[in-house]
């Protein structure tokens, strides 16, 4: 069994709790977070200890390896105490804010031998994965185009938007993310900065946008975000090879089509939000982090992933912002 | 070019005409109906001539072949007119409303060497003929299970129903010929009429039947029938082998797909009603009785394909009524 | 929270073991199986207590409800063991293997206060249960035909089968169920058995069949069944009102559309088998039998309705060994 | 009955005779053609006159509009003599290779009162019209973002493509106008053109795109286009609007799903080329020229739509060659 301490007893925190819980080969060992109702709470929840100063669990003897649900500003710290513990670390996205943040904190964790995995869980949705699974195995030949449609289902608190370091870094970041796992590095980007919704112009973010990037190769990935639709949580992509195409579609809670005298065959609407829409990415994530633990080898994503997909998210919002492509 | 005559200028004789004069190999030269606002409209648009005595275009010598759009009691006559007038002839389905009528004109016709095809569309339908083939193909292997929906937009006008024949020979009628175009030969019919709709209760007829067809290896079919249909004309049918399964689906008049916030993917209705649902499949089987007059050979629907159809019809009536199935 | 007693250490209990250990307002506390390594291993992986004789949970203290996951033969006598305990139980279908046995249960539970839910596991599933909720909210008007399709992906060894019953117990019992579920009690039943895989045939059972039910209304239900089906557990329901049709669909383990050469918008074969199909619906059939609980309400599943699926099922074996309807 | 003469006797020329041929209102009169074999087999098929001079065409007292089916380079020159000749005229797209052109044509045309229609056909397309109904009709509330996808089966001949224009005049034309159908005048356009086929890199043009295109409110378009698709003629459009999303989606020869042990729910391949696919547009469209003319109004696609998609496509070369966004 790998004894896992968790760093945050947030939102997301809880839902790799229940995961850990159901897994056979881990098991919640102790949670670490400042607020105390919530790491109560998330303590009784699953019978295991508790402390409020996070560090601790770094420092726990009966922590084998460390999962890091707090805020993106710790992430750095956090990392770096788990790698040098010698614990095994999963960190959630975004490693930082900013590209030069992520690269000192490469330097530092330089001749440090670590498990640090970064928290994309998108690469482990099911159908995302089994996309990219059909990829390797050929299935679509060579991939040229690759089409990226993310929409949110409403666009969060104005609070959050103004310090959510813009749509490009907040959001884009999984479909930067999305488009490195089937293109490799990218190295030209161009964006389209929208504002749809008036009420939203003056956190001084887009609230839509539309980015064409080109790797080596002259591959391209095409991304359509939207802080709103109406549908609820719109996540597609598109594979187009020269042999075959995929579709990766939205999910749903039933598999109902209902047909009347206005229209036929209506589906219900999809699943809002990432914690429903990706539950089993979040899960397969988690499943990968304690493979690689147990096999003493590298998990799937690193921090170069999360460094790579930040300085796109820069070039984005520098070329929408200036209306020129930027090179990488 | 084969030189049509038109028995009849109804509803249906009009898609006829049209689809011949968009035909490379054949061409309309008379119409005969003694409606004559019917007929002289019919021969003006074309630019064709036209006769009030439907026995004229039997007699015709520029006529090749004839199209019998008649009403249904005529159908015998007519068949029988054109077989020893040499001339090849189509008929619209049913040839006629008794099983014994049927056989009376079969045995008529015992001797007149004749080219007769009966016209049920719906082989000729691009998806069930395609259906057929892949059947035909092996690429389902045996086929064990068939399944046929099929709905009515709404149900006719009462005095329609009253001498319709009984929904099993006026409407079922097709989907038997569809399940005996799968399954060959039925032995086994057990019937479930249904009166939903208060209103045609006085009708003495069923407004709905779920029909069960067993043929001689033990293979099923089974029809669910009704008058009304809320989304339009309802038309589907399943094959199942033990290889694969076949789905033939509803057609619509347009391939768009609306999501908002109470639905997604919701297509349009369904084509209402055959002309249009079978528009295609008409035809084709215009095509197939040209085809089969310039390759001298039998079209590929007979008359006895129309008088098995008919018995089972008879039969399914005769299980509604009593309870009880009814062996062929 | 509600202390649950599992009776029985098999599959099935596994799958309730996990739904209790994710639970918020349930905990396994006692695990009773005769066969040792199942029970301890389960015993183990929950950190709960266990015994080799079932009877031991019905009395245990500690057990404020208990899930009967027992074979079939034991489950009349831990369902009165459980009533007499006064302690609330949810058993796996069927009852028994006879009608006769059933109605001796009912009779002898009468005058015992006890709340006992049968598991028919369909009702629960996310697409089923909320067909039937639309439905309840006139979403579809008045319901008139219920088609079903359910086939299994592959058939049992013979050695099952033999035991099984027959089709019409084991299998078909499910779709029995959900017959009545939108249609209320049924009072006529025909059935065709059929043979279609040549090494079954001397297993006396039928490894196909369709069924027609009809209700005091006269409303039908059609159910094709098949003891395998080439892609997979083929789950499908259609509820046809004259206001609207509902189709609940198949569940697959990704939403990929692949478009090549040779086809396009290829899905996923099925989810196979009931466990992974029908996963959701084992959870929820637990949430309900705890709110059920902790309202003190009657489930919303009943011995009852298992004793009418059973008197279903054995109407259909002899519809389809004689060849005739058969009223209940 | 309006008199149409022809000018040009190839592929799209009989496309439109058939139409007419089959249209109440319209009847084909003349042809006009230099190449004698293709024009005599047109006007035998049809049993009309025909003339080896196009020119004559416009001159003819019998023929009341044109429908200019000949090569580009002879667009500006037929679209001019129709006007003069007083006669309403349909024009296939493109009018001319350049802008400039286009340009001159219309001061040329400006105080000649004309008739002048520009077949984009897709505009006249049922899904395409039915959605920019829907939109006019405020289905979707307001367009936000327009994604257009649209690949070619195969790359036509290196021949072609040399002097075909570039693939932005010659193939995605056609989405330009249906980028400004949805979201009228655009103001940027950026675009990426890609090598993706090695054999046609030496034809100096692009074998695919992508094209980001804004208007002046800021709502964007992007579109995708390749010379090839695995699996047919790929014709997709969503329109994303904030109360909902429309998708218009690939035509196919039936209505077949087949399902087996390797995939589930496969469809036919997309309908292969645009003369299939655009069937029923192109009959739509000369609905609209043929109705233009007896109300005597003007025909909804112009010459300044056709001037305007052009722009656009210069735009998008220069954009492609030089890596920056262009202003128009």
């Amino acid at each position: 069994m790998i004894r896992i301490g968790l760093v945050g007893a947030g939102r997301i925190a809880q839902v790799h709790a229940r995961t850990i819980a159901a897994h056979p080969e881990a098991e919640l060992v102790l949670v670490g977070d400042p607020y105390e109702p919530a790491v109560t709470a998330l303590a009784e929840k699953y019978g295991v200890r508790y402390c409020l100063d996070p560090d601790e669990v770094f420092a726990d003897d009966e922590v084998d390896a460390v999962i890091i649900c707090s805020p993106t500003p710790m992430h750095v710290d956090h990392i770096l105490k788990a790698a040098k513990a010698g614990k095994p670390a999963l960190c959630e996205k975004p490693v930082a804010m900013e590209t030069e943040t992520v690269e000192k904190l490469i330097e530092e964790l330089k001749g440090v031998e670590h498990t640090t995995m970064l928290g994309f869980n998108r690469r482990f949705d099911p159908t995302f994965a089994k996309m990219h699974q059909l990829v390797a195995e050929g299935a679509v030949g060579n991939v040229e185009q690759v089409t990226i449609i993310s929409r949110d289902p409403a666009a969060p608190p104005k609070e959050y938007i103004e310090v959510s370091g813009g749509i490009f870094k907040d959001m884009t970041i999984h479909d930067f993310d999305t488009a490195r796992f089937f293109l490799g590095d990218i190295v030209s980007v161009f964006a389209v900065g929208q504002n749809l919704d008036p009420d939203l112009v003056d956190t001084g973010d887009f609230d839509a946008a539309v980015i064409t990037l080109t790797n080596a190769e002259g591959k391209t990935a095409t991304i359509t975000n939207s802080r709103h639709c109406s549908s609820g949580y719109d996540q597609r992509l598109e594979i187009f090879g020269d042999k075959a195409t995929l579709n990766g579609e939205n999910l749903r809670a039933d598999q109902i089509r209902v047909s009347n005298g206005q229209y036929t065959d209506a589906k219900s609407v999809y699943l809002d939000f990432f914690l429903e829409r990706y539950e089993e990415a979040y899960a397969r994530e988690l499943g990968e982090f304690f493979a690689a633990i147990k096999e003493m080898r590298s998990p799937s994503t690193s921090i170069d992933d999360g460094a790579k997909a930040l300085a796109i998210a820069e070039a984005a919002e520098l070329s929408a912002r200036t209306g020129k492509v930027v090179t990488l």
